[in-house]
């Protein structure tokens, strides 16, 4: 069983909605504080079921809160969540969207999401060498012959990706191509992504060690007055996995499922993800070869430095990249100057956001 | 389904004792040719169950067969298995022990362990590039958002190693610490090692394509005479997966699983891994960072290079890698000898070994 952990984790939840699906997660989510970053027109009311624990920003507040720095924070894009990870006090977050239900392992058990992304964060990775029977600190597994006893200890975990059952995460053509399937296939696994290999990280259900790695968590510049969309927990999935490489942390991906209930439209996912499919081309390699030198000892150095080489290499391929490479030092600036110790004091006697 | 292979497999089996265990195999083995070869004392009989088309060496024929390059098969040491590898003349190969029995799935059905690792050979691989949703060459799967169009064609499979329920592949310092652990946990997956990371590829139960990577599955020199044993799959693993990174190849693991019937000794084997343990600290780095060129354009011409550099490297640690970089290049003259084409067609028309 992995640890409540209350005063150590906040829950993020970005919603352009009223938040009912929060029901089917109340016996899991309501012991935990909710950041939930409400998207599109602030005038909007999201309701919160009665009894959970919340503070809820709206665009004001987000402009409020970070002035021109919050230039940084998309708008119109579920990437604003990320201003969720940044307003946190908490060393641990999850994320989760709110078309995500619970789902049930193959006993027909509700599976608590949360517990299991804990028990993952809090377990090391080995990143460094592949072990076939999967993640080798969980109940009834270990390392197989073979596997060097140097790097039994592992690294800290940094990031817990978790599945979805019912509707996969799949892009647009794909979702053309394939509008009839469905995430049946139940992998009781969970396993470390090795070291320099890049990954395609989903945010729809998602948690991580803010302490270890939550100033790499910027979702990018995405939606409303942008040439792109659905690229954000990408964006981000790339740059976390190239820094957690460099700093020796781990990034596990597998269990835990949620169910994820209803597709994007295709339609629309391929006007969003048009410029991407191309870009992408581009940005794995430029990201599969980027170095970052021993001065990068800490998240924000690699992320600046990540940054520069941004504008340098993609800003050839669209302006577009420019901009990012911008906004991903904006997105620094706001993140130091909502976590300096002063920041911190001033929270703690200053005025609260919404919610209760 | 998977095809039967019949015309282009052969299932090679090391053994010290009578092929009982064929008989709960033979729904799925016996439309199969089997290369049985015996290790130890040549003049004991193995019985193989009636039915079965197979040929059979002992230590008196691969001495024959291989005159002098006979040093470089080892002997009391299921490492002999790769003379198996040798002799074969179709594609694909798979390999078993003889205390695994057909394991079952979750449903309580008999799994066809063969006809899944055709499948995963049949099928591309995914090095450059994780995919969250493991193969997504499965049936119900895909390629995820994110994952770049360039690289959903994938590479050739050269290696299918498939894992084990009941008792799992432990070194002998974990059997001693776990005497009771059993492998439960069924894991529906099938995935690629990513490229650049290495894993502990097991024997028990491991197929692969012959003609894509045959020349560097050499199991080593092991058991009588050597300081070292069990190390025997683990080392051609190492070689395997550099040489399938160069050359663009993909390395599958997970599914099928077999049922392991019995532990081994794990007093006997902690003697013979005991070196294993301390040289094994320096083996996975060295492989890490073998380095092959762009001259090394064939599997030959990888192992021999290899071999040169296990000699260089891995020589200071002990003379024993010396003598194994020598049986490397034995062991390509013995393959290119019993695999150029003049010795196809005088196989062709020459001696048969035992069997039928």
């Amino acid at each position: 069983m992995a640890p409540l952990l209350k005063d150590e984790l906040d829950i993020v939840i970005p919603t352009i909605r009223n938040l009912d699906f929060l029901e089917v997660w109340r016996p899991f989510f309501q012991p935990y504080h909710l950041i939930i970053v409400q998207d599109g027109d602030p005038t909007r009311t999201v309701m919160v079921p009665e009894g959970f624990d919340y503070e809820l920003y709206n665009r004001n507040d987000i402009n409020r809160i970070l002035g021109p720095k919050a230039s940084c924070i998309s708008f119109k894009d579920s990437a604003c969540r990320c201003f969720g990870y940044m307003v946190s006090k908490k060393k641990y977050v999850y994320t989760i969207d709110d078309d995500c239900f619970v789902a049930k392992d193959p006993t027909g058990k509700d599976i608590d999401a949360l517990a299991k992304h804990i028990q993952n964060l809090l377990c090391p990775s080995t990143p460094l060498f592949f072990n076939t029977l999967y993640d080798p600190y969980q109940e009834g597994a270990d390392f197989v012959r073979g596997y060097p006893f140097s790097l039994r200890e592992g690294v800290p975990t940094a990031v817990s990706h978790g599945l979805w059952l019912n509707i996969p995460d799949y892009d647009a053509p794909t979702q053309l191509v394939k509008p009839r399937e469905r995430n049946g296939r139940y992998v009781d696994a969970v396993m470390t992504i090795p070291k320099g290999s890049l990954f395609p990280m989903c945010g729809m259900n998602l948690a991580f060690d803010r302490e270890l790695i939550g100033p790499a968590m910027y979702f990018g510049l995405m939606g409303d007055g942008q040439p792109i969309g659905r690229y954000d927990d990408m964006w981000a999935g790339w740059c976390v996995k190239v820094i957690c490489d460099h700093l020796g942390l781990g990034v596990k991906t597998g269990l835990p499922y949620i169910w994820h209930s209803k597709a994007s439209n295709p339609f629309v996912n391929l006007k969003k993800e048009y410029k991407g499919i191309f870009w992408q081309e581009d940005i794995i390699p430029f990201f599969q070869a980027a170095k970052l030198t021993k001065e990068c000892d800490t998240v924000q150095k690699c992320y600046i430095s990540l940054s520069q080489q941004v504008k340098e290499k993609l800003g050839k391929i669209d302006p577009y990249f420019v901009k990012l490479a911008d906004a991903m030092v904006t997105w620094i600036e706001a993140w130091d100057m909502l976590n300096s110790k002063d920041s911190k004091e001033a929270d703690a006697n200053g005025s609260k956001p919404k919610g209760k």
